[in-house]
């Protein structure tokens, strides 16, 4: 593995001088910037070894870099060669200090399709030279092909407004902005504006395309003509150009005189770069797309609600055979997952999971990210702690879901139960929340961290996250973190509502359901909101400390087991409806 | 009134024509752009009558207009003309929109004293001019001289650090920041920095001037000559040099080529563009005085638990008293705030009023910064709730207290006590807040809000601001609230922990804590810090619905009131004695 990477570091070098270059950046991205990218634009992975979620690397002459963070300080250096990368932390050793340091006077390469204009701010004092195109892919002889899977369109029924009405509401605001246009780079931009999906890229139901949307509502889709069938073109209507992908130059051009919005944080510097030379204005803004699609309809509200429920049933299954399998040591992290992917695929309107599961068992739990291999898998043990957070792409909704169970047969520790009571404690609080238009996640962070602060523990990541309708399991613009750009919360977002607690080498503890924002009914003119709980699984009881629970928290803990098992109960039958019930009953 | 006010406005338009202007902007500012600004600095007042804390006008030839905030709309409209000007509201409808409607192409001058350059910044599309010497000035022929009095030493006993090691502190962080000097504007910083005191404005025991410090930690000091003893020489050392305001001109010439930090948010303009002129490279950056102010050392957190002790025994007579009078109604909103002065005159090391205190009884306690005047005064009455705001200026420290009462004879309506309890509820769960460093004020708003949104209700004011050691009431960077900059909560920081609740018309609610923030003992090596309470007053319980507070909050209540009794008891005796022991008694 060591010498195939070896010869890949010596081939890009070749090319890099061949090309006048004196080194290359190398993202883990690939053209829109998302979390989830396809094989062909792995790059980083095919120069270094590291297949982490994020993370970037530099190759000069005579040294190269790889960067991640903090989540996978472990993995980058199993995965890399140090002969041949130095590995960094990316907030210990910026890569722009890394390259003032070592590439002074030199020119550095980089594919503008990879990086936003954002990013390239950050490098000043280095002289940064686009290329047309990259020298990675030169040496990646067997590079695969980029997808070419259907784009479908997907029903109204389940999106509750038609691509028209969305265009019509953007192109307004647009008009509004005094913008004639905007730049849609994310895939799941497209599908949200469209009602299109697709199966380009793992776990998340996107169809691969950049957009141009006009402010009179009508727009232009660059997509493969591969993936665009009759179909599809008779759902997208005659208000929207459909064309290849090689087209977007022209397209540009054509917006010379234009205003046009760009979101320099989120959308690769070749747009910029690109409507300037064309004479258009760039008028930075956030992605038009993102805060419409994170405000769900009535119709994505209920289609949330009802996958949501089938959900439970999968997991009420999946927990009932949990509490009889699990205390028998014959269970392994990889077994455990694997049952519940099979709970949920027996499920309807289930198209796969929204992100890879992590099963943890004991210490594995304390890693936060933690993803488990056939290396790494290892057996669930009686009387121990499992972390399993996973989740589901249904037709009409995304779940994500955490339960951190004990396997028994023996009681929890007294002092895991305390960690425990005061993750579920701080995610009761948040769930419990009221608060006034306007107050962000960044507001409500402390809530959900305040019963462990009491105790002098925290964890190490935000409390919740955006969550789209069939669409990302990780969306934005809004969050529940203190480093969360404050977005106020709105009517119809769903967000995860995650605390947790890690005891590196022992154990890992995470609590979460989805949570939905509704308005609060008062009187009076002050609008208030309040937080609708999607997810209807029970907790374990086996490890919750009920004197360290206040009376309203221990009241919404029954009251939301009883809701469970109203809600799940009838659903269930058998063993797993006798366990559902006990584990509802209340305590 | 308002003919002197039509004769000023033609006079200075007849100054602006003269001088070449279109217009004049005349903000409610200083040359240290303060919350409290001299008599001779009222020019915004001398021009439209509006005497409120915040406020801007601007003069065109055909038009003016004058702008304030959603506190004073009342008082603007009152103590304006509006035949001469329009009053507007400044988020409604900015200053800097009304002048691009009506100013296109036209020349505004500015006193480049009286603004910040982030304050010009936002005029973009609007030609502002600098003028030389403010033209208001040339109109107000009685205008009062500013203010000479003496600047006196401030003693290490009390500051506990000498001015020598703090400029040596700030001035390595100028190094470390590549920085050769830094300009310091505020009064309250010299004061900090010089260890220097004065009574150049009411309230912040300021004496006003300018400073240089440079990186070597020497200082040069531009303070009128007439406030400047030999006393004060000594006291500044030889490594402080000390010359006329007249001098500042040439001492900002002198640093050509120097990189010197300037706070574009609160420092002058005149400085930026000066500086600039002299060929000086303007670092932008934080008043390098403000955060290390706000960290209060050993002996400054000693200073305030001794200053709120002697202002406990001031409340504890004050309450005492007011247990007795305000029942009878023969008391007002002056006689009452007399009286609390009176107690705390009675008291060793007292300076005077930390502000001008907020005594609102009824509707009035509404009115979130309501001053009271001879014509506004008005009887406290028998069973109703009286709102008293106050602090104190001492040598050793500044104290902010607000309680809320209930004057009696009879019972308070149930309604009236659950919106106190809610606002003692959410002063109790900020007060309890135990949290990781780098959580900032803006993190904890919601704690202090909880109960009350809990109700559907709130307050539309920040929940604490800092205060100064023996200096300014408001200081910054810190504060507890979601517009604040989030500036993360370091021990040594005095804060006020004050939540309300506002029913226009009927009454107001507040309830003011000054916290000290602490370091929090905990096992493990994440560092956790706490509020230590420094106020040491009674609440009045006849306004307490016991059944609201959790078992945890009237803990913490009973907790609180036995270490008032146990601090304050002995330093009190006869009837206010044996009040205090029942106000203290467990509820």
């Amino acid at each position: 593995m060591s010498s195939e990477h070896k010869e890949r570091l010596a081939a890009l070098r070749g090319v890099l001088a061949a090309a006048g270059l004196d080194g290359f950046i190398i993202p883990r991205a690939d053209e829109h910037l998302g979390e989830y990218v396809p094989d062909s634009a792995e790059r980083l992975a095919f120069m270094t070894g590291f297949t982490g979620s994020a993370g970037l690397a530099v190759v000069l002459a005579d040294r190269a870099a790889v960067w991640s963070d903090g989540r996978y300080v472990l993995q980058l250096a199993q995965q890399s060669d140090a002969a041949l990368w130095e590995r960094l932390h990316i907030t210990e050793q910026k890569p722009e200090a890394w390259l003032r340091e070592h590439a002074a006077g030199k020119r550095i390469g980089y594919d503008p399709w990879l990086v936003s204009a954002d990013f390239l701010a950050r490098f000043s004092g280095v002289e940064l030279v686009p290329v047309d195109k990259n020298p990675v892919d030169e040496v990646w002889v067997d590079r695969p092909a980029p997808p070419l899977a259907p784009a479908v369109p997907y029903s109204v029924a389940y999106a509750g407004e038609s691509s028209a009405a969305k265009r019509a509401r953007l192109g307004a605001a647009l008009r509004e902005a005094g913008q004639d246009a905007a730049v849609i780079s994310d895939p799941a931009g497209l599908a949200w504006l469209f009602n299109i999906r697709g199966t380009d890229v793992e776990f998340c139901p996107v169809a691969l395309g950049f957009a141009i949307l006009a402010a009179d509502g009508t727009a232009t889709l660059f997509m493969a003509p591969e993936k665009v069938s009759g179909a599809l073109r008779e759902h997208l209507g005659n208000e929207v150009a459909v064309v290849a992908r090689d087209a977007l130059p022209g397209a540009l051009q054509a917006l010379a005189g234009k205003v046009v919005r760009y979101d320099s944080a989120t959308m690769p510097s070749w747009f910029k770069t690109t409507l300037e030379a064309a004479g258009a204005k760039v008028a930075a803004g956030d992605d038009p797309v993102a805060l419409p699609r994170a405000c769900k309809n009535e119709m994505e509200q209920a289609g949330a609600r009802a996958a949501h429920l089938r959900d439970a049933v999968a997991m009420a299954k999946f927990l009932a055979w949990s509490a009889e399998r699990l205390r028998t040591g014959e269970e392994t992290e990889m077994s455990a997952a694997a049952h519940l992917l099979a709970c949920r695929e027996a499920g309807v309107l289930f198209k796969g999971e929204s992100f890879p599961a992590i099963t943890g068992a004991g210490e594995h739990g304390a890693i936060i990210h933690y993803r488990v291999s056939p290396e790494s898998n290892r057996q669930i043990k009686p009387d121990e702690i499992y972390l399993i957070d996973s989740g589901g792409q249904y037709l009409d909704g995304t779940t994500d879901i955490t339960r951190t169970l004990w396997t028994g047969p023996g009681a929890a520790p007294p002092k895991v139960k305390e960690h425990v009571t005061r993750v579920l404690a701080g995610m009761i609080a948040l769930s419990q929340a009221v608060f006034p238009e306007g107050v962000a996640g960044a507001h409500l962070d402390a809530l959900a961290r305040g019963a462990l602060w009491q105790a002098g523990l925290d964890y190490d990541h935000g409390t919740g996250h955006g969550v789209g309708s069939f669409l990302s399991v990780h969306e934005g613009p809004a969050g529940i973190a203190r480093q969360a750009k404050p977005v106020p919360l709105q009517t119809g977002m769903i967000l995860s509502n995650e605390p947790g607690y890690y005891l590196p080498g022992a154990y890992g503890i995470r609590m979460e359901n989805l949570v939905l924002v509704q308005p609060a009914a008062f009187e009076g003119a002050r609008k208030f909101l309040r937080f609708e709980t999607l997810t209807l699984v029970p907790f374990d009881r086996a490890l919750i400390d009920v004197s360290l629970l206040s009376p309203a928290a221990l009241g919404w803990l029954n009251g939301y087991h009883a809701r469970v098992w109203q809600e799940v109960g009838p659903l269930v039958d058998g063993p797993v409806r006798d366990w559902l019930e006990a584990a509802c009953a209340a305590i």
